[in-house]
């Protein structure tokens, strides 16, 4: 087993574990920036390294599409041709070809697609995402799930939890006959379906659980619905999936909703709001977020986030990033970017350390307390970047 | 006098030097990346440090427009508003107005002109752009001068160097009323214009030699005109400018222009082509320039400049590069515009050893040999960034 729980927290289901990859071992709870195209936007790999970030993601249907998942194994795979040398995970592109891209056709073998770039044809099956996940080489990939839309009726995501599970079951068989092209191991998630009926997250669960042997993810949440649904179904997950293996909780979130769903148990988390946020001059700092490019900042020259956990949140002044982002400069886009990916780390580091302490219960009701108030920042709905 | 010969070549009018500011000293021959909004675009300003940047310029047009002045002022100058904390220069506007913005109307007075972002209206008078120059508080600070088109006739030309002349003096008086805002003096350039008449060239040295203290600059130049005229206007120049002060070819250039001028006395350079032909994808390496967008780099995984004074010549490939050009990935812009920083302060550096080490003829012959035939990089028309 590739993962240790090293402190259980005493009244929730909250814990820290050290999850172990050939490229590095990753501190749990964690937070993964969102690398799409084998770049966090803005990012070098060493800037990333400075801010604590252990592990990334990266996408199988835009690297698919570009720069082709070929060139990315003949690179070497992900690790090499991006510069990235830590821990990486790549989704599977269910998501994305479910959400992106323009479906033509779904299959129990698969989806017929159209790209987002040019409207050329492509079809996933299991076996294909795999072959991709294969030559991408990261260490943690992901089955190949149907994600029906957020608002979908009972019978139809009954339906697509049955082939996910189906199609689980390709991707262990074409995983097997199929070994790594490179000299590590890459773990594999099953994904739980269900959306927000109970029956079906519970079922989902009990089907693949027998797949699973180094971690499991939870999809098809933060996607559009209530926020307490969403909840409510991680709860669910918390109380039905192994305790022994980390829970990724997919494209979550806002930090309230990630500190949240650590009390229910939840190890892993990704989402691309401190990226995409960042490009839209909405920066997260000790006080609150705020919105950098607001006129009142204009003459404003105290630092952005003193407490910041980058040294640009004490360099550089509210004016200055305002203006910066006023004239479009790249600079901008970088250091919001930057502190953004700072806070969540910060938090990530807080959420541990209070857990170890034994304090994560207070910590957490002021923390939620005082961030239940933002409004400011929306559920990213596509999970990429 | 803040300026120091340290070496000079005996076969041309090459030389080294120190010139001393109260931010710092910088080697001379030193090439100045544009800064045009208060920020060099992608880099923070330690990036720049550490590539060997010594000194940097900014644009008075510009800052005018945006932020404005006087909040640059408020911040408490142009240095602690972006954090670069060396040696700074900022042009007049002069060349920007004349350029850039719609003229409406030119007279003895000044220029009236229209924003280019807004079609805003606004009055440059040689002491407007002293006063803004003031609040920014650059260390070297320069005339508003008329810039009449590249191919202007000698009437024309004859008469923007008068009223240059006229104007100089207009910008020495204010400055004599109105000392620095900050803690530091400003130095003040004037800048030479005649196209390429070598008689108005020549009549424009003579006039501002009188106002000139701390180091006089090349106007009009690197704007259209044949290469040999240009040559001939920078032998003419080197010829009838003070040899003890700093001599400003402003605006140039391609690395052969620069490494011919400074055989022909020149000292301080200022070009946009690194960044600006970096956000194209032009990478210049010691191979040449290579355009990184072209399909042959597809799979091509070796570093791109294997002898590059940057970090990312080696850490990144060519294939890499390529893909993030590809998909507009900001981190491409920011790896090829700090290849080409890299590069061209690399060529400084080299120039300075060898004019020092005795080297410099034989070395400049060679590079020009080389580099006579790239035909891929064209002289930047607008010296803005």
């Amino acid at each position: 087993m590739n993962f240790k729980i090293t402190q259980k927290d005493s009244r929730s289901s909250a814990r820290t574990g050290l999850f172990e990859t050939t490229h590095g071992t990753i501190q749990t709870p964690a937070f993964m920036p969102v690398g799409t195209l084998g770049t966090v936007k803005t990012f070098t790999p060493q800037e990333l390294t400075f801010l604590d970030t252990e592990i990334i993601l990266g996408n199988t249907y835009h690297l698919y599409l570009k720069p082709g998942d070929d060139i990315v194994k003949d690179a070497g795979g992900l690790h090499l041709f991006s510069g990235w040398t830590g821990p990486m995970l790549t989704d599977s592109g269910g998501f994305q070809v479910f959400s992106l891209a323009r479906l033509n056709k779904i299959s129990d073998e698969g989806v017929e697609f159209q790209s987002h770039i040019d409207g050329s044809k492509h079809f996933f099956t299991p076996e294909k995402s795999m072959s991709i996940q294969r030559n991408l080489g990261a260490d943690i990939i992901m089955a190949f799930d149907e994600c029906p839309p957020g608002k979908s009726d009972k019978k139809t995501v009954e339906k697509s939890v049955n082939r996910t599970t189906m199609w689980a079951k390709f991707c262990l068989k074409y995983l097997k006959e199929n070994p790594s092209h490179f000299e590590w191991n890459q773990m594999f998630f099953p994904i739980v379906q269900g959306n927000i009926y109970p029956e079906l997250r519970k079922n989902s669960i009990d089907e693949l659980v027998s797949l699973a042997s180094c971690g499991m993810a939870i999809g098809g949440l933060a996607v559009g619905e209530d926020k307490s649904a969403m909840l409510e179904m991680v709860s669910l997950c918390d109380e039905h999936l192994p305790v022994d293996q980390p829970r990724y909780l997919m494209g979550v979130g806002k930090p309230v909703d990630i500190v949240n769903a650590v009390s229910m148990g939840m190890d892993m988390f990704d989402c691309v709001i401190p990226t995409r946020n960042g490009r839209n001059g909405h920066i997260f700092t000790d006080e609150g977020v705020i919105n950098i490019k607001n006129s009142k900042y204009k003459s404003d020259f105290t630092p952005i986030d003193e407490t910041s956990g980058s040294p640009f949140g004490t360099q550089f002044s509210k004016a200055y990033v305002r203006h910066l982002f006023n004239v479009n400069e790249i600079l901008g886009v970088r250091i919001a970017s930057t502190l953004n990916i700072a806070f969540f780390m910060k938090l990530m580091k807080n959420i541990r350390s209070k857990i170890e302490s034994g304090e994560f219960g207070d910590w957490s009701k002021s923390f939620l307390e005082k961030w239940g108030k933002e409004r400011s920042v929306d559920i990213s709905e596509k999970n990429i970047d």
